[in-house]
């Protein structure tokens, strides 16, 4: 068995932050909580998502494998309101998952499980020289400033302490330049100068799901991998987006 | 001759919920107000409204047809600011409809009047098994719901009470079931169990002019029209969808 | 050199006042301030532009013409916060202006210059008969109400002293008659009766970037293109738009 209580408006902004990368999922339950792993289906960006136990109001749960359409999860779950109660249910018998959100009403979806694959994808342990703490507004902000100029964009670490996002088009540039004086930036971990490029429409469906209040971890290297953390409640989300490298 | 005044934003609003559903429409005015029955295109549904003098600050009027194209006075009557006086006047010289609308300045619109039959459509009289009283925008959210599983709803009401809004997809399926103790449910009649199944778009169209605090009288029996009543002002609106019969 | 520091907000309106109407533009720059004038691609509507230094926190300069693609720099300049300040900087070396927005951090584009040719477009010194001084939302909201019936509006002004925005279709007509007595009107000043027709969509444009309490001064006469000014701060905007001759 399967069934989980949460407040909707948390569980909805999961699924916003997965399924702006990722089509279908599957989600891995046992009595600790709900797992998920997946890849984009380019292979550049990975996702990893871990709900604890503990952000929910009640948890039973045998272990299960649940893969869902997030298309339509995520469908269903624009549709809860502010304050209602959302309730997950595994239908086992109709191989469906049930999904009902509660306030005055009771409103109820059952979807049809499909069958995703527990992938392997596993995060990899990576040693990154720097590390940026900042609130997301601002890096989504500087995102939109970035792809006036161009489809990719740079993150940079310079020696004297200063985290850049650049981006160079063909006739313009755009820069913001931010150190350890800026309002929004919480720690900077710097042991060396680095310099990677991303695909920016990736970058900013990773962060799309974030407030700007949020915490972003960002953890970077030259030519390496960008892993993003940030958590909503008590769950951890984990993104990884290969760097493009420039010929 | 025809002459009314009214508040511009109470006919806005009957316009609206007329217009979702027919492109034209025949007026037939005369000393006790105004009047029009129409079918929409598919013969699906029949809107019929009734605007009695009372509902008029001023009104005097001989008896008329006039045949308005709906699309172009809808988008006069969206021009219309909160609190402008409308004043509605028949040009018979020129066969036009002035729709004038007054604050500070005077603006007028002057459109042309169609040759729409004052049609015979009347609604039938049907006696109805059962009768649900309930706030319009409890349904407008569960046509919203059941839109995201199929293209049509079933409206279900049960032996134990309850008023249940279905619908059933190839893959998912949606229900918000409601009863006495619901807040937005004024009132359940009901003398036995009924389902019918319902076009979604037409209900979306038939309620789209609602505010959520609107009362709607839906009559309900099994494999029968729905049958949709409500009041703007002193107008009252009603409704007649035919039931999709499965096969 | 060329450095100039002011408000984002006002420069932002400036460039989407212009931009409406032209996509590229000369700035010619000196020690007393930005000017600019240019026609519509079709050379029906000529603007003209005029920030005097004093519009400036800090003004430095010698003659240059800067010529700059006004779709990218408007796409910019909607990126500036209500509060954020501007700085603008000619690049000499890389032929570039800077664009530089700064609150908590700094952000900065570097856009090419254009060869845009310094035109000899002047507006030409005109008599005109009469001059309506309006707020600018009363002219916009009558433009909306036109372009339901048409694509073209004429602006009258009878001898009785109305100015009559007046727009006719193949079916419907529409007008908004304003005189003295009307709150919106700061000023009329009229020495004739006069009409002249102008092309809609251009009227929209002229008018798009404008905030409801601005005041319009529009000259008018019989079958002359009209002068539509107005200021931003301390800068100057005036627009001549052709009349449409009709046969």
């Amino acid at each position: 068995m399967f069934k989980a209580v949460m407040n909707a408006k948390n569980f909805k902004k999961i699924i916003d932050s997965i399924s702006n990368l990722v089509d279908e999922i599957c989600f891995e339950v046992d009595e600790l909580g709900i797992k998920a792993n997946a890849m984009d289906p380019s292979h550049v960006a990975l996702i990893s998502v871990n709900i604890p136990k503990e952000s929910f109001d009640e948890y039973v749960s045998d272990t299960h494998d649940i893969g869902v359409d997030l298309e339509a999860l995520k469908k269903i779950m624009n549709r809860a309101k502010p304050n209602e109660k959302l309730m997950l249910e595994l239908d086992m018998e109709k191989n469906k998952l049930d999904i009902i959100l509660k306030n005055e009403g009771t409103r109820k979806f059952s979807i049809s499980l499909y069958d995703v694959s527990s992938s392997n994808v596993k995060v990899p342990e990576i040693g990154y020289p720097n590390e940026v703490m900042i609130k997301a507004g601002t890096i989504v902000e500087s995102l939109k400033d970035a792809e006036l100029v161009n489809d990719h964009v740079s993150l940079k670490i310079t020696e004297d302490g200063k985290f850049i996002i650049y981006s160079k088009g063909d006739i313009n540039t755009n820069e913001t330049v931010l150190d350890r004086d800026n309002e929004s930036i919480i720690e900077l971990k710097i042991s060396e100068s680095s310099k990677s490029t991303y695909n920016l429409a990736y970058l900013k469906d990773i962060t799309k799901a974030t407030s700007s209040e949020d915490i972003l971890h960002i953890h970077l290297g030259t030519d390496m991998p960008v892993k993003i953390e940030y958590i909503i409640g008590d769950t951890k989300l984990i993104y990884l987006l290969a760097p493009r490298i420039e010929s």
